[in-house]
């Protein structure tokens, strides 16, 4: 038998003590970590803090190209390199349900860790917290199958919060409404990558759909470090690029243009767009940019992302107009509306 | 009928940014947050910055002296001052459970943004997911209370991660390693109130019993300001004063020694004790701290922490000396071990 989390480990006394030395100490050692108080004193900052916070409710925990653990970095890091911040600093805090595997925790927290290595992080505070097992769903608790042993009970699962702590150059203005007419549009890849993987997992269909879950810090810093005027940055999560493009067009007072034929999609993601008649441009990504630039730096950045471990499929895929909306310039010439997600979306794929 | 959460507040799209607009950004106003992005620009800070997390899934969402709302932003405003930090800012993440009234979430919200206001600190990035429906516990569930209404199913409810950032000053040495032999250890009021409320109302006892959930940065800064040279501070949540003092006491290499009769405990809750087995020593507070001076300035200290709202009951309970352990001085005029809590604990106070 698998040892399992109580509710014990998360009342503060000796249990929590042994959790949190017998996993979290040996995959988050660090100097601050490591002394044991309320808060992580650290050294004084450069530049304006940016501040950001995202919590992890994936299901499942794990998935084709990444797990929570993964996630809940990729996605604060992420949201820190957006705001053209460089990420120094995460806190995680844990919610463990009851009955959670010791080893899934285990193999969550190290995919954690790799993942802040990765991007170049500390992880310097924690807290683990401990609820009751969740049950089956409304509906899938019968008669019939109660005490059977078939009823339909999910596994015990775990939702993560990360907050993240930056610095960026107090003259930096990069934001969702500095976008300028004239502007070209850049994605840093191919588009819903993530959503397709997390929603194929879960009809249980077999394919080759990976999530594209990164850290996407290191392509931003190599965009500045080049000299790159970035207007405007946003990963484009829940959602997808058609949310986020018409909340920076309404930030920014512009009209975006997308060339539906240079969007960059897998072949994957197209049968399954096709199979459930879904669109790439409200699908959830956890490793994709979107990026205004000026129109005269926007092959050189298109080049640079390219050379980038995860920018080789980006492609310039649109451009800033005078005037309001998002649309989309379909490959037979016409002009459509591109509106924002609207209603259900893919719940839980974050 | 009820406004309810739906899996769709937490998918991204236009449910999100509505509940967003209804509810979050009415209560947490500020120009920081009103920037919509994906993270906080903030102020360039003077000073070490000081981080710390903390998830809250306290049982019931409600309870006499407190709520969820309120706790979140006093244990993350608490760890701060526990580190001799000023608290400024705030991030909140939201779980919340499919189906929770809006009415109720309105209500936490409303709560910790009070909670802020009091403590003086700003909510300035934030999230929401939404997760389905947890269900009754493991036993509860049977073919006698299936369908009749009857289940014990209990209500959707919510977990909040809070996470604060401070500044102290770079020369600030306050840490639980600090207390030297000859130290006089203060409490900052009475012993078990948090705890014994969340258990007298899980229970449904009728009691007096009230949480002492409060913001204490401010009781802290009264110390600092009157330049008492603080050597520790602690607050006595999961695992009460007897986990702290041990903590403190190995961090040190110090023996404390806490007088029984000085320990100040209301008689409600030495009520409770009495008929559960309980010592008001293992149990966690919400608002009230440990405090260590070195023995000159303790009459000094008491005096300013008792002028302070939440300080009127504080008291000198104890003394730290060379040696290791934490024991009790009983009324009787033994010595006994005072260990930390091990096992159960209630869980799920905070």
């Amino acid at each position: 038998m698998q040892m399992q989390i109580e509710m014990k480990h998360g009342a503060g006394g000796a249990a929590t003590e042994a959790l949190i030395n017998s996993i979290f100490a040996q995959y988050f050692q660090n100097e601050t970590l490591s002394r044991m108080e309320d808060g992580a004193v650290l050294p004084e900052l450069t530049g304006s803090p940016v501040l950001t916070t995202d919590s992890f409710v994936v299901t499942p925990l794990f998935f084709p190209g990444g797990d929570i653990g993964r996630l809940s970095v990729c996605g604060t890091v992420n949201d820190l390199a957006c705001m053209g911040a460089r990420p120094l600093y995460l806190t995680a805090g844990f919610i463990l349900e009851e009955g959670l595997e010791l080893a899934t925790l285990e193999r969550v927290v190290q995919s954690l860790a790799a993942t802040a290595q990765e991007a170049g992080v500390q992880i310097v505070a924690g807290d683990t917290k401990v609820v009751e097992r969740r049950h089956a769903e409304v509906g899938t608790v019968t008669k019939e199958n109660l005490g059977t042993g078939s009823t339909n009970l999910p596994s015990p699962g775990l939702f993560i919060n990360t907050t993240g702590l930056g610095v960026r150059p107090a003259a930096c203005r990069i934001g969702a409404s500095q976008i300028k007419p004239g502007d070209r549009i850049l994605v840093s890849g191919t588009l819903g990558d993530h959503h397709g993987c997390i929603l194929a997992t879960r009809l249980g269909l077999q394919t080759s759909l990976k999530s594209d879950c990164a850290p996407l810090n290191k392509l931003v810093a190599a965009l500045l470090a080049a000299g790159i005027k970035i207007h405007t940055l946003r990963d484009m999560t829940r959602g997808g690029l058609a949310t986020v493009a018409n909340e920076v067009a309404a930030a920014s007072g512009c009209k975006i243009i997308i060339e539906e034929d240079k969007v960059p999609v897998r072949a994957g993601v197209t049968s399954l767009c096709g199979l459930l008649g879904l669109e790439p441009y409200t699908m959830g990504n956890e490793g994709k940019l979107l990026i205004a630039v000026p129109a005269d730096q926007a092959e050189a950045a298109l080049h640079i992302i390219q050379a980038q471990p995860y920018g080789r499929e980006a492609a310039l895929v649109g451009t800033a107009h005078s005037g309001s909306g998002v649309f989309l310039q379909t490959a037979l010439g016409g002009l459509r509306n591109l509106p924002p997600l609207r209603g259900e979306g893919l719940p839980r794929i974050c």
